[in-house]
């Protein structure tokens, strides 16, 4: 079966805001078994809704639209929908009190936008919205379903679990979808295929393989549409083994597993406990590992030691080594970590001390320039790395090389 | 000028990534006049790219693609446009230079997968990617313009900056699209419609407003299209100094002026310093302050507290305040805040303890129960807020009233 996604809002078209809506029901139609065949963006303009609707219909069986169901007047998605399946509209009673009683308890008062958003055309099923006011709506025509969900991503994102996926999983028969996805680390996207060009050759017809690089990373994706049978699961792990053997010393996990799941996972199985010290990355090392749940398990503290004064009084570095060799230096970024593990007592440390930029650098150390440190009781281990880009690219990649370097640090001794 | 953008890859349509790409071209066409009429994924497959690009053609007059050009065989965009602007292949001799270059600096060697990378078609001019291994591509048909760009966004953008952006400007004649976007907290989004109905209904023809809703702020955005004159800039100011006057207790700033980027610009302008203390976000907020070129001139250090002995002996938390009322409370967060401002000398420290769950909730203190404490000379200020939603959310939320919360505090003493 296939589906397409349009996501409405005059907002998406001048990118004022990053479209993270498509992605995430992409993901979930492929894994209940739908291959989503296009995706589109169109503005808060009745005419351009109805022709894209339209003509995604033509390719395919479930079309899903977020966005511009609020109460204001530049929100047209429902009453352009209402028009293109026909019939009035009808006030939805539950709606109404769900709307009503979300509001009092927010102390906002209900007026004639709010009752509004109660109206719902009388072609549609209503999508019940338990997390916001405005309902999710399921229109069927010639055995075709177009479903129109909210734009806030935290009510979509509901409305896709609790009400559009089990429909289409009753309302459809689909056929299973697979991807899996090998990410291997240290080889050149070119250097890479050259390496696996016979094993790529000899691939069933049905696996698709597509190369995704990223700095240092190339993940590989097996994926297979509208298939049956379960032998399609045992087939893809097969070609990987046999993938493993060609490049074993570049292969580092499966998944769309993140460096810091993959740390995650070895420091909860090990009991080992973490500590986190940066300068340049400001933060960004902590929070990836915060933002998994049960990291309070290993991780003790972290310290964005940005001042050099911050360095010395809570990590303990030495004033003289920031003096003497700078503080974007291996003995920094060294003392650091160790600081960071001492003053904790965690297992390991991570450190990272570098030159964001735009302003800072020198000749000798230009902007990009960063230093790694990871503390352990085996010692401690300093890498450096330059990436020649902007700030935000040299705090998200000095970020992920930190992670790797402590990972392979951790997996080391296991 | 119409334009319009085609994101080409597997990995978007199955929802393996998120397409910054569209949101970044969307903003830089719209600021040098174009229009975005409409924007679209499709995967790797020549009959849709082709489609894709057809259908655009016959809206707009410019449509940039990216992705598809690696040297791998799943990557079929250069072919594809090729095959449908007709012609050969070439080699492109600098492009051949420039890929030995960048391979021989990274110890990679040069194969014939790197070799066809220099092949371009001959209907299209090059697009030199100073960046990367992967030339962006300029092909003309009927007076309209194919733009073909690499689909890794840090060399996207240099070729939009230095190379497709200049040619636009001087191949089209365009006129001036302007979005100015008016910022307002603590109004939910039917209760401000209500309130500027009059003012929203006598706004000239020409201007546009929209109304996008986040947790906690409504942002306001006028558009106008296409328009000539400077005056349209002055008509907007007029607009939105008539409207502060409606609401003027609710206006928090213009344009995408995150709440970070004003404490940012209120820190350099006194002079004063930060610090911040951070439980359940994490590093989160110490992270989008360091993402901020010059965040060094205040931001002291931070600290993620997350276990109950990093509050004690890095911040100087009373461990029987721990003890008495738990880490997630006032008298926690206060304490975290005051720690951090001692341990730093910094003007102001920020600091947030709370349950971001999924579990380590009580009837008492729920999941999503976050204490916020800001404390400078002036004494310290906290306040709790419960959110009500999943980790992500919960995390992100605390950031942002975090910062809030700590903006109105140094608002308040300026």
């Amino acid at each position: 079966m296939k589906a397409e996604i349009i996501t409405i809002g005059d907002e998406i078209l001048i990118g004022q805001i990053v479209d993270t809506n498509a992605a995430y029901i992409a993901q979930r139609l492929n894994a209940v078994g739908f291959v989503v065949n296009e995706r589109s963006s169109v503005g808060d303009r009745a005419e351009q809704i109805v022709r894209s609707i339209e003509q995604s219909l033509e390719r395919s069986d479930v079309v899903i639209t977020t966005g511009g169901l609020g109460p204001t007047k530049d929100d047209i998605t429902k009453t352009t929908l209402a028009r293109m399946f026909g019939g009035g509209m009808r006030c939805d009673k539950r709606v109404e009190e769900h709307v009503r009683t979300m509001l009092a308890a927010r102390n906002i008062e209900f007026n004639e936008l709010n009752r509004s958003q109660a109206l719902v055309p009388e072609s549609c099923e209503v999508l019940f919205n338990a997390h916001g006011t405005a309902p999710g709506m399921w229109f069927e025509r010639e055995g075709k379903v177009v479903i129109s969900l909210p734009g806030v991503p935290f009510e979509m994102r509901h409305l896709m679990e609790d009400e559009v996926l089990p429909r289409l999983k009753s309302r459809f028969s689909l056929r299973q979808i697979v991807h899996r996805t090998m990410i291997t680390a240290g080889i050149a996207e070119s250097m890479l295929a050259a390496r696996i060009a016979e094993w790529e050759d000899a691939l069933p017809e049905y696996l698709h393989l597509a190369y995704l690089p990223s700095p240092n990373i190339v993940r590989l994706r097996l994926s297979a549409y509208e298939v049956d049978g379960e032998s399609v699961e045992r087939e893809i792990e097969e070609q990987f083994r046999m993938l493993e053997k060609l490049i074993s010393e570049n292969v580092v996990g499966y998944e769309n597993a993140t460096m810091q799941e993959q740390v995650h996972r070895l420091l909860v199985e090990s009991g080992k406990t973490l500590a986190v010290a940066e300068s340049c990355t400001g933060g960004s090392i902590a929070a990836k590992f915060t933002a998994m749940a049960g990291a309070s398990a290993y991780l003790l503290c972290g310290v964005v030691a940005y001042a050099n004064e911050a360095k010395r009084d809570i990590l303990g570095v030495d004033a003289s080594l920031i003096e003497k060799y700078g503080a974007v230096s291996e003995q920094v970024a060294r003392a650091m970590a160790e600081g960071a593990r001492r003053i904790s007592g965690a297992d390991f440390a991570v450190a990272t001390t570098g030159i964001a930029g735009p302003t800072g650098g020198s000749a000798e150390k230009p902007v990009g320039t960063v230093w790694f440190a990871v503390a352990s009781e085996r010692g401690t281990e300093a890498m450096m790395r330059i990436s020649d880009t902007d700030r935000g690219q040299i705090i998200d990649r000095a970020t992920a090389y930190a992670i790797e370097f402590l990972r392979n640090h951790i997996k080391a001794q296991n």
